[in-house]
């Protein structure tokens, strides 16, 4: 009853509906990529809402399998399914105005990054992963349904490849779980993460920052 | 004792015989036509099988694991796998012959097509998962053995850009989840469903219907 | 307290710490092999350190999701995490000189399949598979880590097409269980596969063994 632990409480359910509303606009953001690379490969209607569904949801369904996590989380919010289908279809409409709407998309999907790298380290930390684990299951869950979408694509995923993405993704785990080892406040941390994640994300995209690339060309044979 | 409960007894009986007899004529129609599509890349036997097995037995492999469904059917069931090696075997005996044959396998492939999609779905209903994952769940064991067995000889999957496959598949799993909302006789739901996604299919092959293409080629970067 | 006892169990140990010892070998080696896979696309530093996580342990991840076998060997390890994140990032490193070393590669690239082999089957073996699931559980530990790094390299996997390698993998699978249906001892029968494994491989890799190629060239529409 103190005003504290009620204040507390209020800013912990409006820090959960934030992740949720974030989680939501990410995925929204997610299957409209993959629509539009389903797009750039001339596929048929389904093929878009497949590719939309694994470029959304294919990253936590990858991450749940290898943790033994289930049941799998769309399978139990089937409302996640029907967004991300509407959103995929939706796209093949717009599609044509959305490069007005690159600087936006961008934003989006950058918040879909941190939000599914978060959410990714959360489920391996309450299943008590080891700290490895924890960290690549916030990867996985960032980046691997896009790997799916461009192996279904017929191409080397272009994460592999291109300017910081998964260096971001990395990034707000390490920080994520820094600040949680400092025993920070986890709304702060979880705020923290994220303006620090977005703020990465955006100055890799504007100043082109790449990894190191490998090139080997040697044959064996 | 009664006649009447007798008589449905050994028609229940006999239906799920039908089934059987119909997953085993899938399963090695679906490995078969597994085995052309190594044979298109030139793979080794060893390919052969692999693509066999995995076009045959890789959608109720992936369903299950989306599903956490344990153990996996075809590890209870050796003889599934062997009767998959062996028809994806004998495919590269008989292929030259195979094209006369064309419509004959079309309609084992469509046949195929509608019992995984029966079987995914009542795989799903058992396990008490919403509508939209037992449609899914049918789908998934339809359809996706065809997805693995395509990007393993790494072309954009045929299901994704071609006259209606997946979209008998789900035309299939509406109609069995109606006919069960209605209570209608399982037995006469299964017959149902059957007849008309056959029906669907092959005029879908027949008349060249196919799903309006999504076509994106403009560059963001 | 008997000798005889006392000598058994030590051998059992160093036969367990040998096959330990030529685990750690074989996922380095595969490691580095997915590195320099990934260096023939120009990959950056993180696709490197993916392709070189895949290849080495992708193969038992995809093994014991088919068997169901929570938790996966590497999240209760992560010494194998950060032994095959530093064998691809060291690969970068000493690329150049690494063709010079091709006689040793292939050897222990040839030791790591073999023992892959023989921990997936003792894996299924444990969990009371039956045998023909024993032999895919060793050869899905064996080569599908490759497939998929091939699958994310964007080409056909080499295991299809090559010069045996996958039949290896089936060889010492089939020693290793028919050995055991002998009742030999578990050492020597360890001994035995890996000694027979390995000069099968080298001799098929000298002689330039194949198994027949199927090429299937008709087009059906």
């Amino acid at each position: 009853m103190l005003p504290s632990a009620s204040l507390l409480e209020s800013f912990q359910l409006s820090n959960f509906t934030a992740m949720l509303v974030i989680y939501l606009i990410a995925i929204t953001a997610e299957a409209m990529s993959g629509a539009l690379a389903a797009g750039r490969r001339n596929m048929d209607i389904f093929g878009v809402v497949v590719i939309a569904f694994v470029t959304a949801l294919g990253g936590g369904t990858i991450r749940d399998m290898v943790l033994g996590h289930y049941p799998i989380g769309w399978t139990q919010h089937p409302e996640y399914v029907y967004l991300v289908i509407s959103a995929g279809l939706l796209t093949t409409v717009v599609a044509r105005h959305m490069i007005r709407l690159k600087q936006v998309f961008l934003l989006l999907d950058a918040m879909g990054l941190i939000a599914f790298s978060l959410i990714g380290c959360n489920v391996a930390l309450e299943l008590g992963y080891p700290t490895v684990v924890v960290i690549m299951a916030g990867m996985i869950t960032g980046i691997s349904g896009g790997i799916v979408r461009d192996v279904l694509c017929n191409q080397v995923p272009v994460v592999f490849r291109r300017e910081l993405y998964a260096s971001v993704s990395l990034t707000v785990c390490l920080m994520f779980l820094g600040l949680r080892a400092l025993e920070v406040n986890p709304n702060i941390s979880t705020l923290v993460c994220f303006v620090g994640g977005l703020m990465f994300r955006l100055a890799a995209i504007r100043f082109h920052w790449r990894l190191p690339m490998f090139s080997y060309q040697q044959r064996w044979d």
